[in-house]
């Protein structure tokens, strides 16, 4: 027998009817509250004849109406594709028909590119949160038990080679997330989690399933605000934020020698190594950081430090939570001993069961129920988490994700360009941020280069330099050896 | 894939090896030390060439070394039978035969009740803890993880009719137990449980798998102590305390005037009913009592009011757990409508498989996935949980269930007795206590009776009360009408 469990919203709903759910700017919701705009929402999906194992791509801002869709996709049972709003139509398009995604569900904003992906996607219908708003509720049956083995949510990512691949993210996936999450922070009456990360990320999505399953307010916001945020961190009203180094560099900087409330008791701090001068400035000014690590596969943290070694260990991920499990794997397989680097694999339930049609990927991703993560640390003596590298060509910039391989793709479709290879380069804002290097028989335009490069990929992929140089650096298997490119930055 | 997760004490012991987890009397072990104790145990357990899949019987106090063998026997994959040490030899060897136990480990003071066990079931080893520790330690494959669908624990529960069955508790079982009460009750870093009842029942076990699970120490007490209790609930060393309407009493009665600690938070009061008199002079006196409904079926708790209700809704037992459900069945087998009575019926992944080898008590208790728990209730409006009556006939005395059915087995089994009808009668102290009406064709005297069942049935379960009467009244179906036996006790 598969395990079940009641559908949280209905069931969050009601055993604690009253408390507060959600705070977006003045308002706020119970979560009976919740359920009635979710079940209005739902209802008219229901019109449109979304249904139980659709798939409906959202493509929305964080905002009330985008949580009422989420909750409202999983009373009808259909599995949500999240689509990251940065992204260019032709980026969006791949993953709508790689994941046979048959709606699309977006804001106004968004408009322009939504029509453009319907153009290029024949196989989907779109619909704004206008239209949506405009039809009729129609009766439905919403799902009465959440399957745990049943796929949630999809959302893409981006390997070392190829097209991104779709994440599969199951209710199980979610709900071991949340509660190992919970038994290595505690969960406190007063409990409330700032989520100014997107939605659309596992960071935020899972911001919002924590929520439903602790019975926890959400502070949303629609874009980060290091004013706002600090603001709220000194109110007392939070307990928990989410956030990446680059957002927390921009809150530090504006602080000067406040102080947060007392309340307010951890700082998850994820998203790509955090910078040792960083955390030392949070010890001193008493911020309780957490430092974390965790990606889309992972359904967010699988390893994170506990409240009584944040200090103790700092630079370090911590250890993993209750249900899950860390290993470190040397070049030859080997299990590394203390202190060793290699790459980090990992296993638990909150780990993806796989990608959407991906029978390869997923063979090369998994050995025997272990994970790979092609990120490379070393565990300590007292099996604490070092990451010294995200997946070697893995950029993250400002908290998102940025693949190489996908760059250097599209400066490949320029006829005249013939090698290219992208890095990451340190960068005070981001953290990191793609440079470009070509080769060329002609004297080529960096801007050329960039307008090219603008119609394919969201603008945050953007190389910020595109260097030409005389030829790629390779190795014996004619492997680029990006790290071989950083010579080239001040030649 | 089954669902496996970390050995839970190998994972705590690696994730908090500094925390307290259990202090006893005046000592104390973190969870790397209680590791050490267990893997030394388990060692001495595998010389007897003790191993996965075989069942143990436990016939053991309140101590730590019956958490090292609890904790040895599961890293060494065995199932545990849990005996109470109150039952009779009779009744344990019962217990032992049924689940095809082949070795019992015991502790010295029931040395002769153990060797009685041996005489009448030669398929069992007998081992006393003094045997054990003087065994040589054994090298041993540890189990690295627990899958979720084996079966952890076994205890014995009796029905309306018939012998005790054995219920089978998951790992799984008693994961979604700790988790769903801690999303009830939340999770401190400063908690800490004390155990004044048996670990031989689900109330004591389910505080240890807590401990590991959450990273919390347990104050153990090898019997429960009114005037220990009331101390450490007023030295704020305790935040939390499971306790039975009687042990909650003789609590009150002798705490007088005096408070308990503002760190103590929660007084979990199950096993029966609770008196709404109890109830309104703990909420006088700022005690916080969250009711609960459970039993061994459901791994402990399933029904338990929460915090923000538990002024509100003095009397009820609150909502199911947030991954259970609760519904009320009338005669005919209807969803009750609120405020109607009828049968609570269950589900969640806390419940039960089943009982050992009971296939027609299983088809009985099991229908769509729902446990029929005999109990009768009712739900108000808002969905809280009213127990009007435990099964029919269950008598809950100190905590301890009894089933007249077992006691009229014995009864009937002398020659003189035609007919016999057991029930429960209003105790002050015990809460119920079980009263046997017997009748028969010549006078018989009261100590006879006693005399007889103390043979075969535990101290607790002897009737105390043993009253002749002319005819056990039946209804039409000749079933005892044990409500109408009341009228007989003061004629």
């Amino acid at each position: 027998m598969e395990e079940s469990i009641p559908n949280w919203l209905m069931q969050r709903a009601y055993l604690t009817p009253s408390r507060i759910g959600l705070v977006f700017r003045e308002q706020s919701w119970t979560f009976a509250h919740m359920k009635e705009c979710v079940f209005n929402f739902a209802g008219k999906l229901s019109s449109l004849s979304i249904a139980e194992g659709m798939r409906v791509g959202i493509l929305m801002k964080n905002s009330p109406e985008t949580i009422w869709a989420i909750h409202a996709l999983q009373q009808l049972g259909a599995e949500i594709v999240f689509l990251n709003h940065r992204l260019t139509s032709e980026e969006i398009t791949f993953q709508l028909e790689d994941s046979e995604a048959s709606i699309l569900i977006y804001h106004s904003d968004f408009n322009d590119i939504a029509h453009q992906i319907h153009g290029d996607y024949k196989g989907i219908s779109i619909y704004s949160q206008v239209e949506i708003e405009q039809c009729t509720v129609k009766k439905f049956a919403n799902v009465n038990e959440f399957q745990l083995k049943k796929t949630c949510s999809i959302m893409y990512t981006s390997g070392t080679t190829g097209k991104p691949k779709g994440v599969l993210q199951t209710y199980g996936n979610h709900w071991w997330s949340a509660t190992g999450s919970a038994l290595n922070l505690g969960l406190h009456s007063d409990d409330s989690w700032l989520c100014a990360v997107p939605l659309f990320h596992i960071s935020g999505l899972s911001i919002l399933m924590r929520s439903i399953i602790y019975g926890m307010p959400v502070y949303l916001m629609e874009q980060f605000d290091e004013q706002k945020a600090n603001a709220l961190l000194q109110s007392g009203k939070i307990t928990i934020m989410s956030v990446v180094s680059a957002m927390l560099n921009r809150m530090l900087n504006l602080l000067n020698d406040e102080k947060y409330h007392e309340n307010f008791r951890c700082m998850l701090l994820g998203g790509g190594a955090a910078r040792l001068h960083q955390l030392e400035q949070c010890r001193d000014k008493g911020i309780p950081v957490f430092q974390t690590y965790g990606m889309t596969e992972t359904s967010s943290q699988i390893v994170t430090l506990s409240p009584e070694d944040s200090l103790l260990k700092l630079g370090s991920a911590g250890k993993p939570l209750f249900p899950s499990q860390l290993k470190i794997l040397t070049e030859t397989d080997r299990n590394a001993v203390a202190g060793e680097a290699g790459e980090i694999i990992v296993k638990g339930p909150n780990v993806t069961q796989g990608y959407i049609n991906r029978i390869e990927a997923n063979d090369k991703a998994f050995v025997d129920g272990w994970f790979r993560t092609g990120d490379i640390g070393y565990v300590d003596k007292e099996g604490f988490l070092y990451v010294l590298d995200r997946r070697s060509d893995l950029i993250i910039s400002g908290g998102e994700n940025i693949y190489p391989a996908e760059i250097e793709e599209v400066i490949l479709e320029m006829d005249e360009i013939k090698e290219a290879g992208v890095i990451g380069v340190e960068d005070a804002i981001w953290g990191k941020v793609p440079y470009a290097f070509i080769v060329s028989d002609r004297r080529l335009e960096e801007v050329d280069v960039l307008n090219y490069c603008r119609t394919k990929l969201a603008a945050y992929k953007l190389p910020k330099r595109v260097i030409q140089i005389e030829a790629i650096p390779r190795n014996g298997a004619n492997k680029v050896m990006r790290r071989h490119l950083l010579q080239f930055i001040h030649e």
